[in-house]
């Protein structure tokens, strides 16, 4: 369900109070907050004068994973930002934002959700979990979804690795990214455009844990345990000609 | 919420019937089934024999996108399936199936979708959607999330290109994958072990439509519009090796 009542959020505003008040008498135990990180950013000054959008992506942009240039001219950016999250346009946002400005991601999204996550836990005296989403693409798939950049509270995986099925076979790839699904489950309910930055989840008593958890940063898998390394961009190119050449454009 | 009483599925049990059957009196409408894939697999019939499951992926792959050997000499293989969806193992499923068996993916899960929706429209009276979900990991980050192969009556892209921002501007790449954020919610109530392979998902009364929309294919991008199309496996090579030296394995 959505939280109503938060105001339009401006750089200097406490969050982690604002949210607390707009979420008192809603909570229980068990509850997950699913917070825009849109409303982070703009708390914590992330608003930055940017001549130039590409510019703002550049000096986010840790590693170019892909790169596309529509008939149009605009060029689509995936990199790798310094959090370690592979996002078209290294999630800088120009929507919703004055001209001539440019939102950029929250510093350290994990202790953004801890400041929430202590401020609601203290004012409701309920265990309850924090989770700050953002809207990413995926390979081989069209459209978006929400995932978990910042968590505080739970457990971000349900790793049950190590477990085994219901024949005693072991489980060993099955560890469910649960902040992502509940950041998922989030963006059901608060839409894009409409005012409802703030979402709860509810019913996960056994995903809310300690605030000493590890946060999303944990859910990010790079360098060595990244099976989807693209080398070269001529190595890209190529794959990507060779793509052309075996799927039908005018199947697309 | 989980769907309580539906029995062991078994090979030509009438998964619609019975699934109309276990919702009477549970549904709403807007609301959306989400069915995971094996319980359709196995009234279909989809569980073969296979002496290797290692053969069955083989003969479920129609391009390998990525592979890997852990040191105990398991393989991994991320492959495009014909379904086009890029899975591991192709979505071949060994757990919780008989020795000597592996379950393979239905043949046509949108059709699949279709034949729940309208046996349970019918049943119930109400406008409900239904998706056919299954587990995916994802490249650059740990763990997995149920993602939606099968889709009916309902928009499974909530496509808000053309539309405008609260300042005017254009939302030129948002469209959310409302049938993979459906699945991940679900995926959160049904959990991997126990025995609750339907879950309704309420208050979705935008997302459900017709039954003539169109299913969860149309969420699949390959071919010219696949950013991420890695070229030769020497070429994924030189990326993997680029990645140990440039990330600490130490931080892993």
């Amino acid at each position: 369900m959505g939280v109503p009542g938060l105001p339009e959020i401006v750089p200097g505003d406490d969050l982690s109070a604002l949210i607390a008040e707009a979420t008192t008498g809603l909570l229980e135990p068990g509850d997950v907050l699913a917070v825009t990180s849109k409303i982070v950013s703009k708390a914590e000054g992330r608003l930055v004068a940017a001549e130039d959008r590409e510019d703002a992506i550049t000096s986010q942009t840790v590693r170019v994973v892909a790169s596309r240039t529509a008939p149009d001219g605009h060029t689509t950016r995936i990199v790798e930002n310094p959090l370690g999250l592979v996002m078209a346009a290294a999630g800088v946002d120009a929507s919703n934002v004055p001209d001539g400005f440019v939102l950029l991601l929250p510093e350290d999204p994990d202790a953004s959700a801890r400041a929430i996550a202590e401020a609601v836990r203290a004012r409701s005296g309920c265990a309850v979990g924090v989770v700050i989403s953002d809207t990413f693409g995926r390979p081989w798939r069209a459209g978006q979804t929400d995932l978990a950049i910042g968590a505080a509270g739970i457990h971000v995986v349900d790793d049950l690795r190590g477990g085994v099925d219901d024949n005693g076979r072991d489980l060993r790839v099955t560890a469910a990214a649960t902040a992502d699904e509940i950041a998922a489950a989030a963006d059901l309910v608060k839409g894009k455009t409409s005012r409802m930055p703030v979402a709860i989840v509810r019913g996960l008593e056994g995903v809310v844990g300690p605030l000493e958890l590890p946060g999303a940063r944990s859910i990010v898998r790079l360098g060595p345990a990244d099976m989807f390394r693209v080398g070269s961009e001529e190595a890209w190119r190529e794959g990507y000609e060779a793509g052309l050449r075996a799927h039908d454009p005018a199947a697309e």
